[in-house]
C-alpha cells in the first residue's frame, strides 16, 4: 500500500506532466499557474487513497484523480471572480494576475479538461465514476448559489448553512471517495460507504475551517484570523451564534454586523466575546467531531481487513486535528 | 425518416421538459431563460439529421442531442459576459437580466448538465460520443481566446481567421453531425464523413454569418446591418480586405478602423465601397460555396443510399441560401 505522501507525489507528478493544448497559451497559462500555486491536493489524494483501500493498482486511478483536482481549481478560479477576491493561496487571483474576461474562459476550458481525466477512467467503470463526478459538479454549483443567495440573507439557519456546505464542499469530498473505490472495484456497498465517509469527512473539514479561521494560529494557517469575522462571512460560528443570542447578546452582534468600516480588532475581540457566552467554540468542535465519528464508521463498515484502513483513518484524523 | 421541422420539435419538446434541480430557482431561472428565447436548434436537429440518415431510431440520440445546445447556449451566455452584449436573440443577455456573477455561474452549471445529457448516451457508443463532444468543447474554448487575442491584435491573416472560426464554430457543428451518426450505429468511416461534412458546412455558416450583417437584409436577419463594420469587428471580409487593398484604398480602410466615435452610416457606406473596389463579396461568397461543396462532397460520399441524404442536402443548401 501506498501512504499518503507517495500518493501526493504521484498526483503532484500527474499535474505537472498534464498535457495542455499549444495553440493557445493565454488560455491555457492560467491553467498552470491555478493549479501550480500549491494546495493540499485534497481530493485526489483522498481518491488514491480510496482505492488503494480495494485494490493495490492505483495507476489507473491517477488521471480520474486529477480531473477532481482540475474541477475544484476551476470552481476556485471563478468562485474568486464572483468572492472579488485578490489572494488565494497566498498568491493573486486569476482575474487579479490577468483580467476577469481571462479567468472565466481559463475556468470554462478546466471542465472540459477535467473530463477527458474523467473519459480516461478504465472503461468497465467509466459510466458509474462520470455520473458521481458529475453529480456532484452539479451539487457544488448549486451549493456556490446558495452561498451566494446567503450573502444577501438577512437570517440563515444552521440547518440551511450545513446543507449549503454539504453542496458546496462536502459532496465533491465523497464523490472523491467513491470514485477511488468505485476504480478499486469496490462492490456497491462499499462504495457508497466510502461516500458517506467522504461526505462527513467534508463536512467536518469545512466546519473545521470556518473554527481555524478564528480560533486557528494565523501563522500556521496562512490566513488573518478572523477574517470572516470581518467580513461578516455567514459562518457556522456566526449563525449558530445569530440563532442561540437573545436580548442584549442579539442586539451587540447585529450592531457588529452593521457597523460600516468597523476597527477589525475591536470587531473580532467583541464578536469573540459573544461566541465565547454563547459556547461557540465548543457546540462546533463537538459537531466536527460527530461528523468525523460518522465518517469514521462508515470507514470501518467496508470490507477490507483493519490493517488497509490505517492510512485513510489517520487521513480523517490529521484533517481535523489540523493547523491549517 | 424525419423531416427537419419534425426533428426541432423532438429537440424544442426535449427542452421543455429538461429537468434541473429546484433546489436553487436562480441557479436555473437563467438556464431556462437563455434556452428559451429562440435559436435554430442548428446543432441538436443537425445531430438528429446525422442519426437517421442511418438509423431509423433517432430517440436515443434526442438527449445527447441537446447537449450540444446546452453546450452551444453555455459559450453564449459566458461570451456575452465577455463581449459585454447586452443582447442576444432580440433578448437582453443573461449577464444584463441578472448579473455577471449569476451568468457565470448559471452558465457553468449548463457545462455540466450538458455532460448530464452525455451521459445518456447508449452505453456502446457513449466513450466515442463523449471524445467527440469534449474535444470539440476544448476547441470552442481555445477559438475564442483566438477569437479575444485577435481583438487586440493589430493584423490578423485570412488563414489565422479561418481556423479561429474553424475552432469556435465550426468543430462543434463537425462534431454534431458526427455524434448524430455515432449513435445511428455508422461506421467509422462514415462517422468521419459526417464530421468533415458538419466541418465545412460550419466554415461555411460562419463566413455566410459575416456577409450577411453587410449584405443581409437587416429586418429579415434581425441585426442592424454593418453592426460589424461599425465595431470594427475582425470578420473575413475585414481580414480580406486588409490584405488585398494597397495604397491609398489602404490608408482609407485604416483611418476608418481607427476613428473614435464615427458616423456609423458614413463608417459603413466608406468601408462597403472599399469592399466593392475590392471585391470582397464575390470572393467571400466564393469561399462559402467551396467550403458548401467540399461539405456536400462528403456527405455524397457515405453509404447510404442517395435518398436518405436529401434531407441533409436540402439543409446545407439552406443554411448558405439564408437570409437569417
Amino acid at each position: 500500500m501506498y501512504n499518503q505522501g507517495e500518493l501526493k507525489e504521484l498526483v503532484d507528478r500527474a499535474i505537472v506532466n498534464l498535457s495542455l493544448s499549444e495553440e493557445a497559451e493565454r488560455l491555457s497559462d492560467p491553467v498552470k499557474y491555478i493549479l501550480s500555486i500549491g494546495g493540499k491536493r485534497l481530493r485526489p489524494v483522498l481518491a488514491l487513497m480510496s482505492c488503494n483501500l480495494f485494490s493495490d493498482k492505483v495507476d489507473e486511478a491517477v488521471i480520474p484523480a486529477i480531473g477532481l483536482e482540475i474541477f475544484h481549481n476551476f470552481t476556485l478560479v471563478h468562485d474568486d471572480i464572483m468572492d472579488q477576491a485578490p489572494v488565494r493561496r497566498s498568491f493573486p487571483t486569476v482575474h487579479v494576475k490577468w483580467n476577469v474576461n481571462q479567468a472565466i474562459l481559463s475556468g470554462d476550458v478546466m471542465a472540459f479538461i477535467a473530463n477527458d481525466c474523467f473519459l480516461q477512467t478504465p472503461p468497465s467503470q467509466i459510466q458509474k465514476v462520470f455520473k458521481t463526478y458529475n453529480r456532484a459538479a452539479i451539487d457544488v454549483c448549486i451549493g456556490q448559489q446558495l452561498d451566494m443567495d446567503f450573502e444577501k440573507a438577512s437570517m440563515v439557519t444552521h440547518s440551511e448553512y450545513l446543507r449549503m456546505i454539504e453542496l458546496k464542499t462536502a459532496v465533491l469530498i465523497a464523490a472523491s471517495a467513491k470514485i477511488g473505490a468505485l476504480i478499486g472495484e469496490a462492490g456497491e456497498k462499499d462504495s457508497d460507504h466510502l461516500f458517506e465517509f467522504g461526505m462527513n469527512l467534508g463536512m467536518a473539514f469545512q466546519i473545521q475551517d470556518d473554527l481555524l479561521d478564528v480560533y486557528g494560529d494565523s501563522n500556521v494557517f496562512g490566513k488573518v484570523s478572523g477574517g470572516d469575522i470581518v467580513s461578516n462571512k455567514k459562518t457556522f460560528l456566526l449563525v449558530k451564534a445569530l440563532e442561540l443570542a437573545t436580548g442584549k447578546q442579539l442586539k451587540k452582534l447585529r450592531e457588529q454586523l452593521k457597523q460600516k468600516d468597523p476597527n477589525p480588532e475591536v470587531k473580532i475581540k467583541t464578536v469573540m466575546e459573544i461566541y465565547d457566552d454563547l459556547n461557540i467554540r465548543s457546540i462546533t468542535e463537538d459537531l466536527a467531531n460527530d461528523f468525523i465519528s460518522k465518517s469514521l464508521d462508515h470507514l470501518w463498515s467496508t470490507e477490507p481487513d483493519h490493517e488497509r484502513k490505517s492510512e485513510l483513518t489517520q487521513f480523517a484524523s490529521s484533517l481535523v486535528g489540523r493547523k491549517k
